[in-house]
């Protein structure tokens, strides 16, 4: 019989095939013909039935299906290394937000794609799983690159960095489902964040998306206890609960990390055939929980293995990750069997081909699939001497010693990606060049942003920030009551609304003189002695006194002023003032109106540090400085009604006590 | 000025110098003289101050100290990815101690140390702390690589491959310690293996020897939960206190794992000023426990890292063990600002010097100190862009992204180890090919003895075996009392001892019938109707009759006995048969002597399977042909006496019933 046509033999290699029987073949072969491995067998059969003008010697190598990354934000490569070691409010929404809000645009998710489809080639993976933002531009690098990636378009409640509302974001991501349809390569697919960052409405819409375009769903589900507990509170139940009660779970779904899931979830997830991606390392790295990925492997649950984007890993190299796979659950259960070799290296093939719903067509080395390829030098310093007792002994080599390095050649869909260790099809050193570029912008950024506390400030966001400034007296008084009582019942003066307060003020210092003093407040509300819910704020003051009126009237610092919704903790950490000051106090406070303008008249009892002086103060907000000489003149007239002695006039701040 | 004379400088690197300051000095440079540092500063300093032969552009890299492992038993090597994914017990006693039995000499320490020099050259490492056996064989081929070691013989109460007693160890160690004393690359030290496998004595002696050549003293301290209660349970006390009180701890001591250390023990290794060095994939890999690296470091204790040797690791690559220094302790601790990245590189360089106590030559990059420096590049693919926000940015390069196989120079003592990825000292090709050669051999005695159950048998080793055979005769009887009191009674017969016993037995089945069976059997003497301590044996019956006698009388299987001293679970995992079966029954047993000769009377009736018949067994020991012939007469003479019904004669064992 005359040999058949091939377009590429690979000879003489350790065939790890990871079919159903998980044959192993030494001095093996596969033979690849346009996108198709057409045969896989002994290297001397394989070489007479098959002719092929390419024949690639692989000698001393393994030939391994491409290892597939289930979970990482491709462009967030572009943030790597960024900002390690803080804690997650402090990583998300101090740097990872603020400089995705800045950034984020067609240009950083092209290069961000182009330089991780460089990393992953060269540590042998051939597919992968994304969610991100201007998705269509990750899918345009991918299929540049002509790697295979299921690429979903993120959606959630909040804004994001291509979409002001979710209901922009699904008519995005129904085009963009549109435009890739039948793609070779990739497979366009839609990502609601996370439970707790969607809502209802969004879930089942998100459902009913994947259901119209048959597309694959990517989730995080309870990446960290508090994830897990704000969906709780959000849809009354569990997130994988959530998710089948909103049609979620009729989707093909890979939901992300599952670190915090209840056995009542993970029987849901085997029932649905809901496929989990353990990122390992970025779970250690943020501190989000040790995964029970033994307890999902024995309910039955498909599991994978997934990077996470650089900027909690910080790279996307699949041998670290399978190798802490491997490793991790036997320390977590303190079980030297479990996640042995070959299921760690099962877990980053076939397991993601089954968890993509893509088994059919890659995850193993068999005729009539995809030729996703990588071949790996087995015969270096670090993974010799080779034992062979058993093919326990081959996985060992391939996951407790194999390094990306190692990775020689790799071929996806028919094509070399790279050979002899040479990336064909991405120009590495032109992505080196772009990324040290935008990198840059980034840097020059937060540089900026670090060296102003306003900057920082501003940085977070969400918040809504303006500058203030206020006109303001301040005066010792020895007889509070008598005294008040003149101004209060002053023919001028209207009251608004009295109210008792106790307010615990710490204030930040910088070593920056220009920096200006941060204040957080507790302010609690005195309701018939018990104290209610307090109001939280957070008040930048500037650096100077802008102006000083008769009488000790001063026009304030500028102040900038918002809900302070993180804790004092978070602040503390993001700001990293040089020195923090605790001032405490008992205000007494009156909204008035003085001859129709609104002032606030304050009678403030130390508490900490404790001073027996009572101080009352007048202030108004103020916009202009015509504005704020009328209320100055103002405040001096009140201060002659009522009769304080000036003596006791004070410009101090209580922090400057 | 005229610029000094050096022999080599390297410029143009980022120089992250680990000296008390923290200094990294971009565009800096390094200057070395002979063995030394003479200069390190900026390239435009150092290059108007020193003039050299040799100029080592490092644009785009790192200069770095070495790394420093500190633990692991190089030659090792030649058992990586041997025996994975087992229990400690059956990992250690079924495969690591018989194969060291077997294999560990001079030549397999020789090249063995050599394929990990090589490792750890490619990885950036310029020193090392070693424990094994031959260790002069070790510390040579570290002094003819040119390295820096402390090597430590290894010394243990259990005869090792190098002594047949600690006697002789400590000899040996004197002689090493002698012949090694001021070699300017090895420190030779004593390493006493671990607390409970040491004696009081051996302990003792241990720290006098190190007091006395002020050696470095290595060893592993509460690895495991099991070794730190051994520990307790021998020296009433735990492992550091242990250490305390024979005086251990007035050496420089360098302590392993520390896994499952109390709080008292870091105390007391604050006080004593006792290093750790952490194993954080070992750990894992073995499963032994997560270390509490917070608590060591909080207490004051000085952490460095080791990669263990390869048959647990599996390699010695230093950048993935300072990743996972950094990454572990903040999954265990759930807190993701503990071990920062500059910590981890710390733990690696200064902290590594500081445990051996070489903190004045080593660790960092400073003038006078030696010369051992790696270079590393940074701008791969993997490790752009580069942020440099603060000094942290750098040290997450160099820890959560940067790969051994950046490292592309490697200086130690002033002399290149490595220039350009090529190993200067070392022949590759030649380690590799003595690696897979010695390799081989242990493959082929392992594979021999995974063919054959009774090598198995025989390679648990610190057993003793001996094939012995049985004439036997079991038949089915009515009436027990009369009928055994029929034979006691009997003039020939001479009673010895009577006892009752219930027994547990698990005969293990495997594929080939030439294997035989193995038999787990629990005893337990019935004493007053309470079971007390059984004894455990374990029996490896051969898969044939010898012979058969008249009246069914059998030469039985050949028989390999032993004390069982490990659980039934070891010897499941262990043998791996295909099938396992109970069989329990109650025994009561005579051992009597008819006409001087020894034989067993015993009354059997089996509750697991349960029946209703009693069995009658006579049985002997023989030794020969004619002894059994002999004895099988006797046999046929004492049925008669018990005049039993011949029709109930069985030759089945009852687990064929």
């Amino acid at each position: 019989m005359a040999p058949k046509a091939a377009d590429t033999l690979l000879v003489n290699g350790l065939v790890v095939t990871m079919n159903a029987l998980g044959d192993l073949i030494p001095q093996g072969a596969v033979a690849v013909r346009g996108r198709d491995i057409v045969a896989v067998g002994r290297s001397e059969d394989v070489a007479a039935n098959w002719d092929a003008s390419e024949v690639i010697d692989c000698g001393g190598a393994a030939i391994l299906p491409g290892l597939i990354n289930l979970h990482t934000h491709a462009p967030m490569s572009l943030l790597r290394g960024l900002a390690d070691d803080l804690r997650l409010d402090v990583w998300l929404f101090g740097y990872m937000l603020p400089v995705e809000r800045e950034f984020v645009g067609p240009e950083f998710c092209r290069w961000g794609t182009r330089l991780t489809c460089a990393e992953m080639i060269r540590s042998g993976v051939t597919c992968f799983a994304d969610m991100y933002y201007y998705e269509n531009e990750v899918a345009q690098a991918v299929a540049d690159v002509g790697l295979r990636a299921v690429c979903a378009e993120t959606v959630m409640k909040l804004p994001t960095p291509d979409a002001e509302s979710y209901d922009e974001s699904l008519d995005f991501c129904r085009s963009f489902l549109e435009e890739w349809r039948d793609h070779p390569l990739v497979t366009a697919a839609i990502g609601p964040h996370a439970p707790e960052t969607c809502t209802h409405d969004l879930l089942r819409r998100s459902a009913q998306l994947a259901a119209e375009y048959d597309a694959p769903l990517l989730i995080h589900v309870a990446e960290t206890a508090g994830g897990a507990e704000e969906a709780l509170s959000l849809y009354g139940m569990s997130s994988i609960e959530a998710l089948e009660q909103h049609g979620v779970l009729q989707a093909r779904v890979v939901a992300a990390h599952c670190v915090h899931v209840t056995g009542r979830e993970r029987e849901l997830m085997a029932e649905y055939g809901v496929g989990v991606a353990y990122n390992p390392t970025s779970n250690l790295k943020l501190a989000s929980g040790l995964a029970d990925v033994v307890g999902l492997l024995d309910a039955g649950v498909a599991v994978s293995i997934g990077t996470d984007g650089q900027a909690s890993n910080n790279d996307q190299d699949m041998f670290e990750e399978m190798r802490l796979a491997a490793l991790l659950p036997k320390g977590v259960t303190q079980d030297p069997t479990v996640v042995p070799a070959r299921q760690a290296f099962a877990m980053a093939t076939t397991g993601g081909a089954e968890v993509l719903g893509m088994a059919e067509l890659i995850g193993s080395l068999e005729a009539g699939k995809r030729a996703d390829i990588a071949v790996l030098a087995l015969d270096r310093v670090h993974n010799v001497p080779h034992f062979d007792l058993t093919p326990e002994n081959v996985y060992s080599r391939l996951v407790y010693a194999a390094k990306s390095q190692d990775v020689r050649d790799v071929m996806v869909d028919g094509r070399w990606m790279r050979r002899d260790r040479v990336l064909l099809t991405i120009d590495e050193a032109q992505v080196v060049r772009e990324a040290q570029r935008i990198g840059a912008q980034v840097g020059a950024f937060l540089a900026r942003r670090e060296q102003s506390v306003l900057d920082k400030l501003v940085a977070l966001g969400a918040l809504q920030w303006g500058e203030t400034y206020e006109v303001q007296v301040k005066v010792w008084v020895p007889e509070q009551e008598a005294l008040v009582g003149r101004l209060l019942t002053c023919p001028e003066v209207i009251v608004i609304k009295p109210s008792e307060r106790k307010q615990y003020d710490t204030y930040f210092f910088f070593d920056d003189p220009l920096a200006g003093i941060i204040r957080y407040r507790e302010d609690y509300l005195l309701d018939r002695g018990t104290e209610v819910k307090p109001i939280y704020n957070l008040t930048l003051r500037g650096p100077a006194v802008e102006r000083e009126y008769s009488d000790s009237v001063l026009l304030s610092r500028s102040r900038f002023t918002a809900t302070a919704d993180r804790s004092l903790r978070f602040y503390q950490e993001y700001f990293q003032p040089r020195e923090e000051k605790r001032v405490d106090k008992v205000r007494s406070r009156w909204r008035i109106k003085y001859k129709g303008v609104d002032f606030a008249l304050n009678l403030d009892r130390l508490t900490r540090p404790e001073s027996d002086r009572v101080y009352l103060e007048l202030k108004a907000r103020t916009w202009s400085r015509h504005d704020a000489l009328q209320k100055a003149e103002m405040i001096s007239e009140m201060l002659d009604v009522l009769a304080v002695d000036k003596a006791g006039l004070v410009q101090d701040q209580y922090v400057s006590f």
